[in-house]
């Protein structure tokens, strides 16, 4: 326990899912509608004083979350797990929805305490539309190839510079100085699936993700199972790494943030 | 085949899935938006001349249907079943879609060959609610018993005057008389199940339905499964044939209009 102006604090994770559509992203950026923005106002609602979120995955605007998971400190008087939830969930409106809240060490953080991040992205694929999955699939009228998307996406198992298929973005370093953010990743699990008869499932697991890397994949694995690259695409433009050569990127619509594991302490 | 106009008419059948949440229900009430605007518009559009529209069960404001019939009589040369459904479903938008196109005989119209309609409503019975599910399904927090609302479910098999959980409607007789219309109806199967560990469905089939029933069905049996309401009220509240004592109306999100059995000929 730390203290702040004489009360003391204590560490909340919150286990949260969201419907993408309403917000740009999960990261504040007043006054767009956000996540975090939604989040934080009625956390301060509740606590009384100002909170500073930290996620373990920034969702890029549009995208879903299931498992989000959320830390933020709090003053211990003004928390109580339970109750917390329910007011949570009259404040934040039916888009966002804490499932779960928990006191947690002072040195448990959502983001840097997680060893992977999970996604899932999912995609209906037939002929006819489907209106009450219009929010949650992406529609895509002719048959995909899975056998030819799971041998795509076996290419990017393990450790890889995914230069191809993420933006460049410039961070600081300690000094001040401005530096490509590195955009190697370890993949630990990429693999297609049929969920039902029309509803087609790619899963992925890697220790962090760049940005919009999984539509990336997603776009160009979609581009071999309609057959209109071959499959040996995949490796090539990984090694391009270049993202001219990377295609489609897919809607937002159809991903999840799935899940988020930490290791056991 | 008959011809208006010189032109050969064919009678056409469309199978209808919608999203229920933009739409102030199914029939045609311009201004305000309904399903079947939508698609009279569309098929004007296609066919270039007016069109009537007929469907198996008129759906109320907010109510989705999956397995909607609707019948209308066009031009036989406007009408190719394969591109018809494509065009339409490019002119409809997301939220109505249309999933089959048949010629049928002169003779079938979806409202008076259909022999029977089904419902089905569903039910997200637990503590936490689900951003995902928040459209199609009704969230209640506390645990139902199943036991008691089938029970309840079994009291409306078979033919009954549903006046307790219809709202009165005037028709006009041949000889332009207003009486009230008959609200006695055949319930052919109606069961509540759990589709999934927190997500209890409903199906009832009948050969008609009356204004509301389902959702006034569904509100007292709701009522009884959390111990709101004894479940002998079931049958006693029918008996009585009065409105005053239905209870609860179950939202209409929760209700998809499923499917409509016409013999086979």
């Amino acid at each position: 326990m730390t203290a702040v102006n004489g009360h003391e604090q204590v560490r909340v994770r919150l286990l949260v899912a969201y419907d993408g559509a309403p917000f740009r992203g999960f990261a504040i950026n007043d006054p767009t509608p956000t996540v975090a923005g939604v989040l934080a106002r009625a956390l301060e609602q509740v606590c009384q004083h100002p909170v500073s979120l930290t996620c373990a995955g920034r969702t890029d605007a549009g995208v879903h979350a299931w498992g989000q998971v959320v830390t933020f400190d709090a003053e211990a008087r003004r928390i109580d797990p339970g109750p917390l939830r329910k007011s949570l969930n009259k404040l934040c409106g039916p888009e966002v929805v804490v499932r779960r809240v928990d006191i947690v060490s002072n040195d448990f953080d959502a983001r840097y305490s997680a060893a992977w991040r999970s996604y899932r992205y999912r995609i209906l694929n037939r002929l006819v539309p489907d209106p009450f999955l219009r929010h949650q699939t992406w529609h895509i009228r002719r048959p995909l190839d899975l056998d030819a998307m799971n041998e795509a996406a076996t290419c990017i198992l393990g450790s890889h510079d995914f230069s191809s298929f993420c933006r460049r973005q410039q961070v600081l370093t300690a000094d001040g100085a401005e530096v490509e953010a590195p955009r190697t990743r370890r993949v630990l699990h990429a693999e297609w699936a049929r969920e039902a008869d029309d509803l087609v499932r790619f899963e992925i697991a890697a220790g962090s993700f760049c940005y919009r890397m999984v539509r990336s994949l997603v776009g160009i694995m979609v581009q071999i199972g309609l057959g209109e690259r071959p499959v040996t695409d995949m490796a090539e433009v990984l090694e391009a790494r270049h993202r001219d050569l990377r295609g489609l990127l897919a809607p937002p619509h159809g991903l999840v943030f799935w899940d988020v594991g930490y290791p056991e302490r």
